[in-house]
């Protein structure tokens, strides 16, 4: 029994003030029945942000009927554990039955997780991890105001939660961008799990958003829903001091609001009541106990949800001309050469296909000329990477490539869990390292990326792609963005002359398509195999030279997409003879791990070793780093030749 | 020639004055003429902070000749690019010979790196990640506070940098523990590297310290010495408003400050100046331009550093007894137990040799008795694992072995890139993630960390261990605690039964030793082997039940270490017969990787098979989780039996 409630009145009518309170008392059982039902969750935050989550649904443009209707506001759940609140509300406006809700609360492949995820239908992303939705939000009401439109987006989070850094780079990056578009409501229950928000971390969090240039409204009572309904509909309809800037609600709330004997107590942060503790809450609310009907229908096999889920859209990309390079070239500047060319060919007419992303680095990351072309979809995050890589996902699901660039310490290292949350959300986030390994040279360790296979291979949904040349930079971006998903792509720093065939010509030229899953013989040869990728292949290349010129007849095998990674030509490699991996990355973690895992599950028996990065690189010259890991054309002809 | 100031003094003298612009001029040279020696490098940023640094230097208690003395206050460059600066001033105090730095910097293998890092004498800490140095400061002082010494830690930090939300975390944790004992430095020059800090993103840097309760004070002019002197005194000598809180200076300073076309501009920020700026660069400070002979004498192989870099200092810890358990117990309480019983064994006397850390998860991660055994050295940190991550590392280097604990994906996805710099920084610290892999459970994808092997395996220096039940737990708790350096302990949340011998006995009983590196064969067996760890193992030997049922003579070698790992003992399995993985973890990155890399390494043809996580966990019971991905007996069984 949805609501609408009309922004056209100040305040609510009696009537539906007394509706909303018997849709409190609904969705309060709701609450406390999944939670028991499960014997785990969340119920004490979600009985404290029930009465704003009801109204919020009263005020906002939405359409239960059609959960994926692009008209939509968006109602972003920071806080993802007050999944029963949520789901309780969403049943109340009738996106699904609560039926499916009570039966299938946290059971393993029904459809209402512990944390708020996309497969329910009515929820926008999958949440959980504290301090990242906030950006997750600013990235979808930057999505709008890049596209022109008027929709809003409205943010729950925690008091406890404010304690995230991450929090404050996007309140900075709202500020900076005028997200007028962007309501945030803090539920101020004082309460978190291991005491009050001031025991715990005080934090004043008022100031801070006041310090950061937001609209700050203060509510003496979040569940009063006539104060709630008139303070949210002033935010809503921009009726605040600085029209151009978000909006921060912070409302006072108790946690657990309703329940005398539970209120303001942490431990129902994260606790159920059991049954007896249920019984004397459910004659508090004045309704039936039905627990052991529903615990009954729990038994039978858990009902697979047959709802669509909220999917993430992709745009259609023209790929464009390649450019082949044939002088010494960085394959960062292919790379910002073919977002340039990218930006030409997509955002055209006003529409934005393609958006930029970096942190302070714009020159280094050679985002210039898309920035220069596509100044409404280029953002200069400052030296926030937690904030842009949460944030870029975002953008990303409303039909549009982001692409996010920085250094590969950054990029991949620093914001590992930003990116994990994104894998979940299948979203259309294209990360560009453009300073991956040892080849970053004299800034050192701190800076030397060498984990970027070794960390992206935990993802699921994140192809990986490292290019050999400028050449192959070149392609392998213009896939990376025509493809949708997620797609990582890294290369060194250094200048680097192309990769040529035998013929002297590019072999990453005209002619060569980039294909996900494919490896390249760039030489072919009897005695082994050299199986390399990114910034060594030159090195590489040195090496087959000078084994070739000792009269050994070697492949060698460019490997640039690393996932999903050319199993068959490794088999066809290490049945052939000798198989060596080289590459600047962690010797552990990176291809020469993937090979190894190939081998044995084959069950071959092959002469194979692993060149790699086998401890922190020094402050020096790439080519001197390299030599001192035996990763220079002596070291890998020295190595190759202990294996024939 | 360095330069003592008195404290008792309210002023500098003239001839101080004069003394310390000889020093800067001097130390002006080095920094353009090192950087443009190594045609890399930060002139900019490191002439801003020039004049601060050398009043600093004259302040604080220190001694050249020997850089480990204990006594000493900390210094930690947080803007760890301004190393030609900071080299320049270390060797004007006399920690090394100009020689030493204009030859060495940026060179690989010389000891004068890009970043500071303290194999340079005078540096205590490897920074260069921007936004991390303010929680490394901050666990200096709280060691310091902890020990009831009176050092002083100074901070030195960049504008820009304070875009970075871990600062956040870090003013707020210094605030609450009242360190007082903290000074921060903020060198406000308004440039970055694309642009003004104003135009990348603009910040209230004075009023985020305000707002989080320290003292601040404002210098309108970083570069006057007598000023900055005064104003540093006071802090330095607490003469404060807030005496208990730290305080931090926002000095005024100008980018590249004294060479007239250098000045303000953001591209002297991370680029030197070529050899006719230079000239002219010289000529306005009014010296000799000796590039040409540095240059000759850099032609020369890099002298090794022989100065014995600034080492962490590990604590001498009793194991105590173990503690055995023979029914149904969770590893973490395990973990707690041990922890408080270490406690009870070292924590004595007023001494620490054992501090703890946990971010609003005391009790999920059985950290209360150790709590109230050792308050004060017990750190609540609120949901802020950055800065936990960071601080806690900075704690262990004083003697201390640092317990940090938290939930796997906020322990150790979250904190990736903090736990690499600690890892870089060989500290001491003990991370302890009690909720990993899909035994977490109800919470769901978001916080089911499964991919805890596969990212701390790209480090060089943790150890990595996962203990099969509580008993292992106990036991790898203590070898993690005594022995010296990082560690890496994980574990599920569930309650489990001891692993059993075949005798019935606790398998990990009273006579079990744990040791690094060294698998345990659970079960012979000779028809192949079962590889497992953590919580999967109880699984594992109902499987191999199963499977004796069945007639099939299995072993089962329990991999507690994983990093070292028992590589003997991987090929003994796999010289004997079928070998099958059995993991909570990514199926592609953890323990099964590890073993066909052995595989793989040895030139085995091995059958064999991986078992593990191939996509992101559902919300549900883990024993609903582990069937549905074949982790179950079941699963274990029929995959085994594929292999026969």
């Amino acid at each position: 029994m949805a609501l609408e409630l009309n922004l056209q009145n100040t305040e609510l009518t009696g009537d539906e003030i007394a509706k909303l309170a018997e849709m409190r008392r609904v969705c309060a059982r709701r609450i406390l029945l999944s939670t028991s039902l499960a014997a785990s969750g969340h119920p004490g935050g979600s009985l404290s942000t029930l009465d704003m989550l009801l109204v919020t649904y009263g005020c906002i443009k939405h359409d239960p009927k059609d959960s994926q209707w692009q008209g939509r506001d968006r109602v972003l759940m920071s806080i993802g554990h007050v999944s029963p609140g949520v789901y309780s509300v969403l049943a109340e406006n009738g996106y699904f039955t609560e039926e499916d809700f009570l039966t299938g609360f946290r059971r393993a492949g029904s459809g209402f997780p512990g944390h708020v995820e996309r497969i329910v239908p009515g929820v926008e992303w999958d949440t959980g991890n504290l301090g990242q939705g906030l950006s997750t939000a600013v990235g979808m009401a930057q999505a709008f105001k890049m596209k022109g439109s008027d929709q809003k987006v409205i943010c729950y989070m925690g008091d406890g939660e404010q304690q995230k850094g991450q929090i404050a780079e996007a309140m900075r990056y709202a500020n900076k961008y005028n997200l007028g578009n962007l309501i945030v409501i803090v539920d101020r229950n004082h309460i978190q799990i291991c005491g009050t928000t001031e025991e715990v971390m005080d934090i004043d969090v008022t100031g801070l958003f006041e310090v950061s240039g937001w609209n700050v409204i203060k509510l003496d009572d979040g569940h009063d829903t006539n104060k709630f309904f008139q303070t949210f509909r002033k935010a809503y309809l921009g009726e605040v001091a600085k029209t151009d800037k978000p909006t921060m609600i912070e409302a006072r709330t108790v946690m657990a609001k309703g329940i005398s004997f539970m209120e303001n107590l942490s431990k129902y942060h994260g606790s159920p009541l059991n049954q007896e503790q249920l019984a004397e809450a459910f004659k508090e609310l004045g309704v039936d106990n039905d627990f052991d009907k529903w615990a009954e229908l729990r038994k039978a096999p858990v009902a697979t949800n047959t709802k669509m889920k909220n999917v993430v859209r992709y745009p259609d990309i023209v790929g464009g001309e390649p450019i082949t390079y044939d002088s010494k070239t960085d394959c960062r500047s292919a790379y910002g050469n073919a977002l340039h060319s990218l930006a030409k060919d997509n955002n055209v007419g006003g529409a934005i296909k393609i958006a930029g992303i970096s942190c302070d680095l714009e020159g280094s990351v050679k985002m210039g000329d898309f920035h220069k072309h596509s100044p409404t979809a280029y953002f200069e995050a400052g030296i926030q990477e937690h904030h842009a890589a949460s944030m870029g996902a975002a953008i990303s699901r409303e039909e549009i490539a982001c692409f996010f660039s920085t250094f590969g310490v950054f990029a991949v290292s620093e914001v590992y869990n930003q990116n994990r949350i994104s894998d979940i959300n299948e979203t259309n986030f294209k990360v560009v390292a453009t300073h991956c390994g040892l080849d970053v040279g004299e800034d050192g360790p701190t800076h030397q990326g060498i984990d970027y296979i070794g960390l992206m291979r935990n993802y699921f949904r994140f192809n990986v792609y490292i290019p050999a040349d400028p050449n192959q930079t070149d392609r392998v971006i213009r896939t990376a963005t025509v493809d949708s998903g997620n797609v990582f792509v890294g290369m060194g720093r250094s200048k680097m002359a192309p990769i040529l065939a035998e013929d002297g010509t590019p072999f990453f030229g005209n002619d060569y398509r980039f294909t996900p899953g494919k490896g390249d013989w760039v030489r072919s040869g009897k005695a082994g195999t050299i199986i390399t990728y990114g910034a060594v292949t030159p090195n590489v290349m040195e090496a087959w030279q000078g084994l070739k010129d000792e009269g050994h007849d070697v492949g060698v095998l460019v490997m640039a997409s690393i996932a999903p990674v050319d199993r068959d030509a490794i088999v066809e490699a290490a049945q052939k003879g000798p198989v060596l991996t080289v590459e600047d990355h962690h010797v552990d973690t990176g291809l020469g791990a993937i090979v190894a895992t190939v081998i044995a599950d084959n069950g071959l028996a092959a002469t194979f070793k692993r060149l790699g990065v086998t401890r922190y690189g020094a402050s020096g010259k790439p080519a001197d780093l390299y030599a001192s890991q035996d990763l220079d054309s002596a070291g890998i002809v020295k190595t190759f030749k202990e294996m024939l």
